[in-house]
């Protein structure tokens, strides 16, 4: 049997980066990578496959770099971990014993099995799947009527991607008052809603799937709860993503009441030497530290370099423990982005704040051709001051001020202190020096707190 | 004699963020601003009046919203002030007191009088005077060879704008072996130099203008040093700006070696009640605590606003002493960035430094239409990893990017804080959440720092 002193079990983003980060800082240490396909996605892309790619195999990431460092790879599920002789065993018969063991096993899409119909041929989902999406791509090219189910990330940028088709007829389904409910604002979601309507998509919100209709066991449209029908050639649900944990379970690793592995700071599980990262690992809130359910391959990837750094013992100390999820996206044209509190997640977790915002250009003077709007949100706490959480869309440039945001929250730095900050200003790149957008923001929020105080 | 509680001298960007945030802070406080022109220009946006906004007035700001929130405003240069008795003479010949004086005065062009032909007709300046740059906005329309003299921010942003006109010849000359060599490394002013060079710039490094050569009093060309004479029927001279302290000077407030004002943490001068913010105040390296001499609106401007709280005593407190210059320009397609230390300004301080660089693209797949390159580079201690500088270029999202870097340095982030960072990123917006660049630079410079330590 072969031993390796690591093996990670899965090759997305947070397989991938922590077997990078490893065997760049432990060269001499073996590792193993055990992947489901031969081929892997950009997770985030896959929506982009649909339409500005307009290509699966353009999409397509690996672990070429791990590879070049020297990391083997082999293409074989996993079909039982045996922690006590720390051994897997792959599809193909072999077992591969280790040290250590990672698992980035993933997530999978939430099946609608409990909507009838959901059985019907040209049902879809949006698995992280080279296999599966190669093969969605090729049976939606002749799809003209299209329902997305869920206006989540995942589900609109599909939506608005196939709608760029001009002999396509995409509807949207959301149960929400307004998509993207999950990682925005009341008042953003609302943005993003409107957005999505001027895009080309049939939008219906406050509405569920109550049955996918059929026509010979093929997909002819979904009734709404709200009794209205939509033709439809196909249906794709993008309804959430699950933890993929089949294994973990029955290894006997401790699952979170949202079903996923439960790690410590370090990706470290309740059992020695067996490590967890990723999509199928534990999320805790930043503020609160309840468990919740935060899927990017950005949070992924952090938490894969800081694992594979430490494999070995921790060298590199985790400086911001919970999970602040940073979204983005762009939809027909407008970009839209937050990170950690607003109104909706701090009433949840019952967090005082105040709210500030400040709109105006995304170049300066705003006369200048090209200039785009941008407006910036900050939550802040009353009593002290320090940020947790902003949004901001409008200009392209709102994916990178959002990271700013996401370093303020991560840093713990307060409006107080953001107000004398200073801050690089173009007239081409960002908005005015006399009118930076966060720092406007923050000044908003301190006279809030002052007026909340007197 | 009329009596205000504040008079500031001065409407440029400085000026008009302490009026503004000092009359929100204290409406119940009268507050004159004495300007010496009826209107002003965004400073930074001056080059661009020459091309893309093509108009002057597109670029004039005011000081509008420090009027709607109750400010005085006249317009008559301040000919002389009275520490002792607290009055100031404006040159209609009124008289007003007050209790508390900002000096904005701002900077003045550096007059090329070293240069022979210096005196010629259309030998200009780019000073930040609405009146003139009318009047220059004008001259130049029908000129058709143009020579640019300095490559900082300025001259090349001037050069780069003229040269948009298909029927004008623009040479620039700048005396350093690269452009932008002041702000950014020698690799970054390597790459912008060659950028202005693709750009219709006939681009001459490593010489000085030895002469203006003229015909009946009128600019004809000049004579390099190199003993290159270039054709010339106007001459912009963009050789640096000085604070403009006449004022101050006759006064009796105490300036540093540069010229500038000496003011403390909180823009108070020598005297008791005399204040000084923007150009004509002193700035000191934030690594060093040395008087240097940076000029930024937005550098200006962060400084006015904390004026303007703390007017009538420090409610806010200055979150970060020194001054760390954040430049962002955009030549031709090209953004480039940097703030803080680089190389050069490491030397001539002696700080150790160790750098790390790492270039990929602004999209994710880079396979996606539009994607540029993108470049980060960061300058770090070797002892705890604090992040000292660093600079960024490449694709437009560097005009925010190189903020977070500001955000890194004025918070005193190490590379081993930030290498778990969660960041934000998407397809569309930012590089890929496998390879975020600040991260993957940071990375690089803990390698480079372990080896150093071996």
């Amino acid at each position: 049997m072969k031993k390796y002193d690591v093996i990670i079990v899965g090759a997305g983003p947070a397989g991938i980066i922590t077997g990078v980060t490893a065997k760049k800082q432990y060269p001499d240490k073996s590792i193993l990578m055990v992947r489901e396909e031969e081929k892997g996605l950009v997770p985030c892309g896959i929506p982009y496959i649909f339409y500005n790619l307009n290509s699966v195999d353009k999409n397509a990431m690996g672990p070429k770099p791990f590879i070049d460092l020297g990391g083997d790879v082999i293409t074989d599920p996993v079909i039982d971990v045996n922690i006590k002789d720390k051994t897997i065993k792959v599809k193909s018969g072999d077992d591969f014993s280790f040290e250590k063991l990672v698992l980035a096993t993933g997530s999978k899409p939430t099946i609608a099995s409990f909507i009838p119909g959901f059985d019907l041929k040209n049902v879809f989902y949006i698995p992280k799947s080279y296999n599966y999406i190669d093969n969605l791509f090729n049976e939606l090219k002749d799809k003209k009527n299209i329902v997305v189910v869920g206006g989540g990330f995942i589900g609109a940028e599909m939506a608005e991607q196939l709608a760029m088709h001009s002999d396509k007829r995409i509807s949207l389904i959301e149960s929400e008052k307004f998509c993207f409910s999950k990682a925005f604002s009341n008042e953003l979601s609302e943005i993003a809603t409107e957005k999505l309507k001027k895009t080309n998509i049939d939008v219906h919100t406050s509405t569920l799937v109550e049955k996918v209709l059929g026509k010979n066991g093929v997909v002819a449209g979904v009734q709404l709860k709200n009794k209205n029908n939509i033709k439809a050639d196909a249906v794709i649900f993008a309804i959430g993503y699950k933890p993929n944990t089949e294994l973990a379970e029955k290894a006997g690793l401790t699952k979170n009441k949202v079903g996923a592995i439960i790690v410590d700071n370090y990706g470290r599980t309740s059992e020695n030497e067996i490590f967890a990262v990723g999509d199928c690992s534990q999320t805790l809130g930043f503020l609160t530290g309840r468990c919740d359910s935060i899927m990017l391959a950005s949070t992924a990837t952090a938490k894969a370099r800081l694992l594979g750094y430490n494999l070995f013992g921790v060298k590199i100390k985790n400086s911001f423990s919970g999970t602040i999820g940073i979204f983005s996206t762009k939809i027909n044209g407008l970009t839209m982005a937050a990170a950690g509190l607003n109104e909706k997640n701090a009433s949840l977790a019952n967090i005082d704040f105040v709210s500030a915002e400040f709109g105006d250009v995304d170049k300066h003077p705003g006369t200048l051709k090209g200039t785009l709007s941008l407006t910036t949100k900050l939550y802040v706490s009353p009593s002290d001051g320090s940020i947790l959480g902003g949004e901001t869309w409008g200009g392209k440039s709102s994916g990178e001020i959002i990271n700013i945001i996401g370093f303020a929250i991560q840093r713990g730095l307060t409006v107080y202190e953001l107000i004398s900050f200073q801050i690089g200003t173009h007239p081409l790149l960002t908005s005015a020096p006399t009118k930076p957008m966060l720092i406007k923001t923050a000044e908003i929020a301190i006279s809030k707190i002052k007026t909340l105080n007197k």
